[in-house]
């Protein structure tokens, strides 16, 4: 009989091998929390997750896993690690943007992709990618062009400590926001962050809905967002809202939601990225698996010293790991 | 020969006496720091002002001041109270709105605004008013329906710790927003708020100025504030930007500028309430004198308890005065 793991498999893709995303990644690692409530599994060169562990000396058992044997993979005290081999040491240079590199990196991410959907890993973590290598690489200029990176259908709840806010878009020209902000829009974010909070383990998920204007005091406020948060309360989800844009987060600081739904990007990633920074990473909605990133890039200027802070990668690791369990943030965070 | 003050009048106009506004200015004057750097003067009845100090417990010495004398006030150890003699105390009941108390409310500021205009005294600060009681008192429904609150041709710079945070507009519908960012206004704001900065005692003031969209990457960010930002760089200031708004208020908490130049008004409200919220306050640019503001209300419903809490008037009287000496920000930071 095959033996069943009851900790989810979590996968960490390195990123760029040339930036600190294997250094931050086997640091991480070293701290034992993440294998204490999953069986983590690093994606990438296993030359380069190497030669960080040698650089930040770090003492960290691998064992080499086939992608098609992922699906088996039980407890052990090593972890566990995917390389397909497309990328050789002398195609980059560590601290320097390099094509292969971002090229192997992207495959990477696509392998864990298709992991995932087939259910052979619970979730995944990206790793720090840099856009020069990806314009070196031929692959595209922005990261908002590479699919890998933003899956279409996708909102990213941004999660500072006890604070965590998603957008209704991205990248959207201020001048374009109101008119993304339908009735339609912010109710069908209001029922996926509910659904997505349920299934993470928060069983009464409360959600906060911020207005769009100042003091959420004029037209698209009441005339879209309430009717919205109503349709929302009609469905049974405790939505509440539209709540002032500059006083919604101060309340999620401190714990009177468990998620709060922005107009547009700045509007919370002002609050999330001024409250604090270090340990802030991002899931993504609306795919059926955990998929995590987190927000800082590949540091080329300090990759390969070994002095690459980890914290935002161990939060990721342990927050993918609670929500693959059911366990909800508030564990996430209790346990970092 | 009349002795000259080396400190600087500061009055503080007690707000609505129904509510907790003379709680906090007499348990900010019983710390003892702002008479350190400051003569202080209250402005309203002073029945209310002997009530709170009892109520709180405070043995604060009080000597009635006639409006012609102000400018002749030295230091002594006893506090100033300017009492117009325009509200009973039969008018009204601590904990509830009251029009009499709203209107002697506005009268007070209006009487500060002559003393400062006269130059005798150096500034003052706006105590907490009460919309419903201005609405009850026949003067009207909103704060900025009131040109005592909110001077018509200023601007309101935000203070929370080491964030410092002007916008250009305030209750503009977002939709609206766009528009007022122009060249000549982001110019205009910059200037204004370098001549300030100087004026209170910062030699070579650092402005961040932030984009309006996100990550400041598209076409008002390039064609209207980078403008505007080359425009005051010619002219001499230290001003920089645009910066992504996500990422600007963490540089100014980070002491990277001295104040921040913000596109709208939930942009830098959002990052000054989120960062912390007690100890806020706001001084108006574009007049002759320092005038400040706090951003809590009449808190009706502990009025009369002591229970207020006064860090917030405190640290207002605090930069009040430091500003007024020209002796900056930081100076007042690190004496409170």
């Amino acid at each position: 009989m095959r033996s069943v793991p009851t900790k989810p498999r979590i996968a960490t893709v390195i990123g760029d091998p040339a930036g600190i995303g294997p250094e931050v990644c086997v640091k991480a690692l070293a701290t034992g929390a993440p294998q204490s409530r999953s069986i983590p599994i690093l994606i990438g060169n296993i030359d380069a997750i190497v030669d960080a562990a040698r650089i930040c000396r770090v003492d960290l058992p691998l064992r080499p896993v086939e992608p098609a044997r992922v699906a088996e993979l039980g407890d052990t005290d090593r972890i566990a690690v995917i390389d397909p081999g497309n990328l050789r040491s002398d195609e980059y240079t560590v601290g320097e943007p390099s094509g292969p590199a971002a090229r192997a990196g992207v495959e990477w991410i696509r392998l864990a992709q298709e992991l995932a959907a087939a259910g052979a890993i619970a979730g995944f973590i990206m790793g720090p990618m840099n856009h020069k290598a990806l314009a070196l690489g031929g692959i595209a200029r922005e990261f908002s062009e590479v699919p890998e990176f933003e899956p279409p259908g996708t909102w990213q709840l941004r999660i500072n400590g006890p604070l965590r806010a998603v957008p209704l878009t991205e990248h959207v020209r201020l001048r374009d926001v109101p008119q993304t902000v339908t009735r339609e829009a912010v109710l069908r974010l209001i029922m996926t962050v509910d659904e997505h909070l349920r299934r993470w383990g928060i069983a009464h998920p409360r959600i906060a809905v911020a207005g769009l204007n100042p003091h959420a005091m004029f037209e698209e406020d009441a005339e879209r967002i309430a009717p919205a948060v109503a349709d929302a309360r009609g469905r049974g989800i405790d939505a509440s809202g539209p709540i002032s844009p500059d006083a919604v987060f101060r309340q999620g600081l401190e714990g009177r939601s468990d998620a709060i739904v922005t107009m547009y990007h700045d509007q919370g990633q002002i609050a999330v990225k001024t409250a604090a920074f270090a340990g802030a990473c991002t899931v993504f909605l609306n795919l059926p698996y955990v998929r995590m990133g987190i927000p800082h890039g590949t540091a080329y200027d300090i990759a390969g010293t070994g002095k690459a802070q980890h914290l935002t990668m161990l939060s990721a690791m342990n927050i993918a790991a609670a929500l693959a369990s059911g366990r909800g943030f508030a564990d996430a965070a209790e346990r970092n």
